[in-house]
């Protein structure tokens, strides 16, 4: 392992980490509140000295294989957390470290999991906070890193694929920097797009600018107890639209942004993601008619419900605990689904579920046909063996980690269904899920072991889950840097 | 496809169900049940019958191939489950003919999963038949007609892979007519022995004939309301001591036969089983403690209900359903694990989960040194790629069937845990579920529509996914025969 590298990207993370701090103490300063604020500068302050430390020596050997890679992106996300926690803690927001740690790597893996029981006695610089870490973790910190350093970059290049959603990084140019640029353009371009239709319905500034964060990563931290329900029909829809929007592949926006609308919306992908909206809508909007005045209504309420659960963003705007077994069978599937690779969504993501349908197709072709030769294909061209493979290694490792966790929560002695849909939820980084952490209960009541087993799956979702892996793989940690191993060979 | 030879093989398979049908027409002879009797002799002369006008010219092109084979296992299971359930019908004691099938598919695909509210006013004819089918089913209809068959049996080799259980077949001798004469000679004497035991602990005659082929099938169908709990402990720990050793792969046994005993338990996988079921009945046993006079009690209930789990054959002493979560949850995981390949038992089988765990392993290493060749090993040797990927496949078709079937039994209304217990004991062959479908319930309650398609999950289950999802690709059905090809060619 290549500690010196390792060490000296983490301190970039605890740089960017103090500037992104220092926006919640704006935010206290407008409002006056004072005292919060104190917390957010002063862990400003102690991330930036990290940092300084971290980086005062920069490394000789600056070579990083996926090893360090994958690792260093598991201990940039969890650095961030437990640093981000900090202000929570601090300011007497929330008592409890562990409660403040699940809080804050529930934003910055935009899960929208809370232990909070009122979200409204929170400061503004809290919410904002708790809204911002969705908003950078949606899109990714170390791209972010990537896109706004430009020298120091290249350490950072090797772990963008490693922190980027999905089962393969397209490179939109060939530079991986203007990649990352690229994407953080889009998403800040579609983020200000959001907020002005909003404004437009007439939503409150601290209120448009919070609940845009949480949707563009696909988050889902409200800021008022009742979630999205007291909005406006029409600023509900707003949300609505953009939850889909941001689960779409970004690839197809940029494609969009470059005057290539035909090929952006030809990828199998996007399309299987906007049919699986489509057909969920229809069915629950049947199913949950009899609960609702009217047909639009009933629309409404279902398109919001399953563009939040597919995108994993996890509002809510009515509790779908109370809706019939069917439609909360289907929410359930699709908390599995998740949106597209390469967005800010969650989940196992539509392009994997793709792979596996059509890697069964290969299959049962291969019974038929045991001599021809057979290939996955998608958007027309052959996928590799190792795609599909590591497709299918992906749901196997999904469902250990699944059952692993289970068990340990369990042991706090919760209903089956809170056990299940509490692991479902935070492993697919949705939010809310059904019966004691439903949409109008709260994960507070869990064991702190438990808190914590299910950070480590949230982490693990957000950075679909082989870096989490590698953490607990003893020769990773045991191996020799690879870089002296040349200077010998040398 | 080569429909005749298709036919000819069902033909016989209508001979060999009017056997069977003759033991419970003997049944009904010494208990007097003449009415019942006349159902089932009557349906045996009408597969007779069936089995003569298929039979009756015999097809010129033997040749089967893949697809045949597959195709040929699922429709003779459909066949004999149709036919099996018609004496339930005929002689009233099961009023609706869905009812009767699922009866019947439970019973040979060793489900064990009932819709009758009180069994013990069934007929001693219908309660052998019942248990009976667990008897043939758990070993395979299509192998026994091969091990009894000396000519006829050439169509029937193509069929016996795609019946028995597991990843892979092991023969243990060159000719498959004769590790089919193996299999029924060691399950045979198995059974006997069992018997004996039972006998030795005073269960009366009737009683231990038909649990012992609940047992020895693992399929769990009792003949009391009250399941197995009202037996004494011995004859309950004779019955979990079997089920464990019914859900051992049967080359092991073959091997202790032979007299190569340390060659037989040095199988990763049957190792692995006995350590799962330790670990399980050590866990469950000290969660259950408190319910229990003493640690004795607890322990025999653990061990009886961790067999009945892990072996799939569902026999129930105590209603787990009150347990504590964590028991309900090691339990409800054990439901997915199942038994041995090559055993009696269902579920994805302990070879496929050692399998899958050693491909993440192995992917892994694959991420740390992507340059280096890495095999997947098992029992010492480097296990195929193929037989690796289809064991990743097997787990998606698995997730496929799983969530559709859960969709169609939503639809019933039941509540979340009732809908996924009952998929999840069906697909697996296992039996009770939790809540409605618990080990004090039945499944008498599901519409038609749901029965049915958990039918369909039994079978499913019972011939391990791809022969019954042969039967719902077009292709299969439009292809051209083989043989007919052939003949041209020449």
């Amino acid at each position: 392992m290549n500690y010196g590298i390792m060490g000296y990207v983490l301190g970039y993370v605890c740089y960017f980490e103090a500037a992104f701090l220092m926006l919640p103490f704006f935010v206290s300063l407008i409002y006056r509140e004072y005292a919060v604020g104190a917390a957010y500068i002063g862990v400003a302050v102690l991330c930036a000295l990290i940092g300084f430390i971290f980086t005062f020596k920069p490394p000789k050997d600056r070579r990083m294989y996926t090893k360090e890679g994958l690792v260093t992106v598991s201990l940039s996300w969890i650095l961030l957390s437990s640093l981000g926690a900090l202000p929570f803690r601090i300011s007497g927001e929330i008592p409890h470290y562990v409660d403040a740690l699940f809080e804050t790597v529930s934003g910055f893996t935009t899960t929208g999991s809370s232990i909070l029981t009122d979200v409204e006695v929170m400061s503004h610089a809290g919410l904002f906070w708790r809204s911002f870490t969705h908003w950078i973790g949606g899109m990714g910190v170390l791209v972010f890193i990537l896109a706004i350093l430009p020298s120091k970059g290249g350490a950072f290049m090797n772990l963008m694929k490693a922190e980027s959603p999905g089962p393969s990084v397209s490179k939109f140019v060939p530079r991986l920097r203007d990649t990352a640029i690229f994407l953080y353009g889009i998403y800040m371009g579609m983020t200000v797009i959001q907020i002005i239709f909003l404004l437009l319905g007439g939503m409150p500034l601290f209120d448009t600018i919070t609940i845009t964060m949480g949707t563009a990563g696909t988050g889902g931290f409200a800021i008022r107890n009742t979630g999205i329900a007291d909005y406006t029909t029409y600023q509900q829809a707003v949300i609505t639209v953009f939850m889909i929007l941001f689960g779409v592949n970004f690839n197809t926006w940029f494609l969009v942004v470059r005057r290539k609308p035909k090929q952006a919306f030809k990828s199998e992908e996007v399309l299987t993601y906007f049919a699986i909206i489509a057909i969920s809508i229809l069915v629950i909007t049947f199913n949950i008619l009899p609960m609702f005045p009217n047909l639009f209504q009933a629309f409404h309420h279902a398109a919001f419900q399953v563009a939040s659960i597919i995108t994993t963003t996890g509002f809510s705007t009515r509790d779908f605990n109370m809706w019939p077994p069917l439609s909360k069978t289907i929410l359930m599937i699709l908390v599995f689904f998740g949106a597209c690779a390469g967005s800010t969504g969650g989940g196992i993501k539509v392009s994997r579920v793709v792979i596996m349908v059509k890697g069964i197709g290969k299959e049962i072709r291969m019974l038929l046909h045991p001599r021809s030769v057979h290939k996955v294909r998608m958007d027309g061209r052959p996928i590799e063996h190792e795609v599909v493979r590591s497709v299918n290694v992906y749901l196997a490792v999904y469902v250990l980690i699944f059952v692993g966790s289970l068990l340990v929560v369990t042991l706090d002695e919760k209903d089956l269904v809170t056990n299940f849909t509490a692991v479902a939820v935070t492993l697919n980084n949705i939010g809310p899920g059904l019966e004691v952490v439903g949409p109008s209960g709260n994960f507070s009541s869990f064991s702190n072991l438990s808190k914590l087993v299910l950070c480590l799956d949230m982490l693990a979702g957000r950075l679909e889950l082989f870096p989490m892996l590698m953490l607990f793989v003893p020769s990773v940690w045991r191996g020799r840097r690879p870089g002296k191993k040349r200077h010998k060979e040398a």
